[in-house]
């Protein structure tokens, strides 16, 4: 087993000057560290809470700023898609194309992203059972796409609220596929406030250490440099200057963890 | 406040002959009890739990046969959406635009079903608090298109369960639009049958029962002459046999209900 | 089937006059509506929120009370019971021993309070499945005592929320005891505020018609003259002026659902 | 902050010797490991899911079992109660009163159990928010006893299942009292196997190292040396021989969590 990666980016593409600060902060630390990444960040918000939410720069724009980030910082680079259509566009820029977990189920456009044979994310859906991602896995596989990557975000547990299941960790990783713990997303409050999605930036550690101790592939942790200001997930996101020291005791965490297994 | 009304048909159209004569059975039994009814069925079930399920007769074969029934029975007919892209060609048939609970937050979709001017029943999240369909009604109103209604089909409990929390009705209520209680899908597994999702159809009554008691502008209820055949959703359809007299005892008791409101 | 009968009053026992007011009004409504009624109070709350709360006025001063309320009421009255050694004392006067929910499996408690042979109510405790009510009421039973009835008043909900999954009505059904469905406690909001359980009074009516139409042997609903000023569970409790509107739909419709079973 | 304890021994006390093999076993390996223990075993289960199943020696034939262990091995001992009247005597041989999950709220037992003035470790209710052991523990501080432990061991999640939520560890800390992470409760199926608890063994370290990676003051892990043989709780009791090995990778992910906090 390979040691921690990590997935990490600002939740949108704000600008392209943002998207490549922020690219060339994340891969520095994680070079610091040795540890393998890839720049996560979306080009498009599909299913914000309202309306009237800021939704992101568009596709347009982004595949190019994509393209330089792979160019200018060798770094590899993932963005979520919405519809079958843009896949193809997408996957010849983008080397990991992510399926959000409400779409988790959606036949066509599983098959669309596993069909341009890039690395396919899929995050597993706030209403599925850990084990019920083998037939999500299987949609992609059976489509003839091997590389799958799969990623628990959490439950949900009640109204209002997500529970991160600490178990779906080993059960996931049954299906063959790699499995990324997002500690970003599994502390989101959806709808707790309002017209948009509350979280709780400082369990972002909590669940990530004990992802890391369970043991996973790697970690997706969404980071901006200030955070109370970032048009979407704000509240859930790591401060940039808190990144390296919480990566550090992930490492240390992982290789207890992959050394007992 | 208007007397129940229904939604019924059979989960997926199977063939233009067995759309016709479900349709022409329910309208008969609707009209019987001076309920009107809206004929609903599937052509393309694209969320299905395994890649190899059946998915309908598509989107081509279909749309001349919700034109058939309308014109031959006079019944208005409603059919779910699941690309933006699809919503104004089918929109020229039929009445009711369905929004998949899963794509319940999908900003694109929603404005796209709106933009057609069509009624548009949009199903709760099994991940969403009832409070929250607001902002999901708002972004079919703030699209120009005030002919909404939004269903109520169970919340997320644990693992491969929903459970249907009555008090959401009179909550989303307060939206504005009407509610209509799904039973059949009230009363799924998800899941939990290895590569599909299982169901209980003997609480489909129990459901409807409880939710028109409260008080609902209509129910949803998913029937077929032998559900144990049916190529979706078996698990949960009502035999047409028993229909009517689920239907009259729920008559029974939305007069209660609207009365005592 | 027996038509729908009432398990009534306010919370605790705030003192004898009080208690004899309620039960009072409480058998005028019912005899006016030719429903069979039971007096419900209790005489400790033992397990509050907070050390603080008041507890109520203790089981020597409260069983007298239940005597006179017997005695010049012609009303069975029913209490909960907390410890294995009241159960005696507490039998030789009230008709109707109640386990709290939390208390379901402390085998002690059931085997105590069935030996005195009087009817015993157990609530369905809020982590438990309906279906394990069986071994539950199979407590009671084998040990010799068969005169069981079974709560249900909602199951745990993610955090400080409880959900009625009306299911449960119908599953504990086939125990053979008796159903009732607490109104009351099901719309409690437990530690929703702080050092005090919280509850919303809006939805008993809600629930309660849910139940009536799903079918039961009985509600179970909390009344008190001025809700806002109750030592406990004001927030829940549904104000005396109100009850006998919500008693009448609920006969209507008992009435239906026993003759659509 | 102190380096993780344990609370260690088999689900319930079998025999004298049984006990006193388990205790000497358990002490063997925490020294090994330079580990503060504490021997757990329960003399009475008092909420089987059923009334034949086994409910242990007893208190009478227990306490001098506990007396000799402490004395020929000096090893701290805890064992739950379940009734006010039991924890004077309790207390004067046992060093840690628990007080079960289910009984939480019970204020005369905690009350009872704080004025014996042992150590109090109070299991968090599986229908308990994790800000909600706040009221609990204060129950205990206020009835003149500081000496609190409180034990996060899974909170309700749907039917027959529990979910530990690991944000539940930092939450209860902020309490004031040291948490213990309970690892063999929290992988219990309440009622999953139709007359008794089921479990899942395989999970307990999943769970543990996710809690000694977030930080706990301790860990509760039960243990046999033939769990499949043992009269409760047999399929979540980790085997004697695995104990050492699963305890070392806590230590490690322990030193590791203390020094990032």
């Amino acid at each position: 087993t390979l040691p921690l990666s990590l997935i990490c980016g600002p939740c949108q593409m704000e600008s392209r000057e943002h998207a490549l600060e922020m690219a060339s902060a994340i891969k520095e630390i994680a070079d610091s560290l040795n540890m393998g990444v890839v720049f996560k960040t979306s080009f498009d918000k599909a299913n914000r809470t309202s309306l009237t939410s800021a939704r992101g720069l568009g596709m347009e724009k982004a595949l190019p700023v994509f393209a330089e980030i792979k160019e200018t910082l060798g770094m590899p680079v993932l963005t979520d898609v919405h519809e079958p259509d843009q896949c193809a566009a997408i996957a010849e820029v983008v080397d990991v194309l992510q399926i959000p977990a409400f779409l988790c189920r959606q036949t066509d456009l599983l098959v669309a992203a596993a069909k341009t044979g890039r690395v396919v994310n899929v995050k597993k859906g706030q209403f599925l059972a850990p084990w019920d991602m083998r037939n999500v896995v299987a949609k992609l596989v059976n489509s003839g796409n091997a590389n799958v990557l799969q990623t628990e975000r959490g439950a949900s547990f009640g109204y209002n609220t997500l529970v991160s299941d600490m178990r779906a960790l080993p059960i996931m990783a049954q299906n063959g596929a790699p499995v990324i713990f997002d500690a970003t997303h599994s502390v989101q409050q959806p709808g707790g406030q309002g017209t948009s999605s509350g979280g709780q930036r400082e369990f972002v550690p909590v669940l990530a250490r004990a992802a890391a101790a369970v043991g996973v592939a790697g970690v997706f942790i969404e980071t901006h440099q200030d955070p109370d200001k970032a048009p979407s997930d704000g509240p859930n996101m790591v401060p940039l200057h808190a990144l390296k020291d919480l990566l550090k005791t992930l490492q240390a965490l992982d290789g207890i963890a992959k050394a007992a297994v």
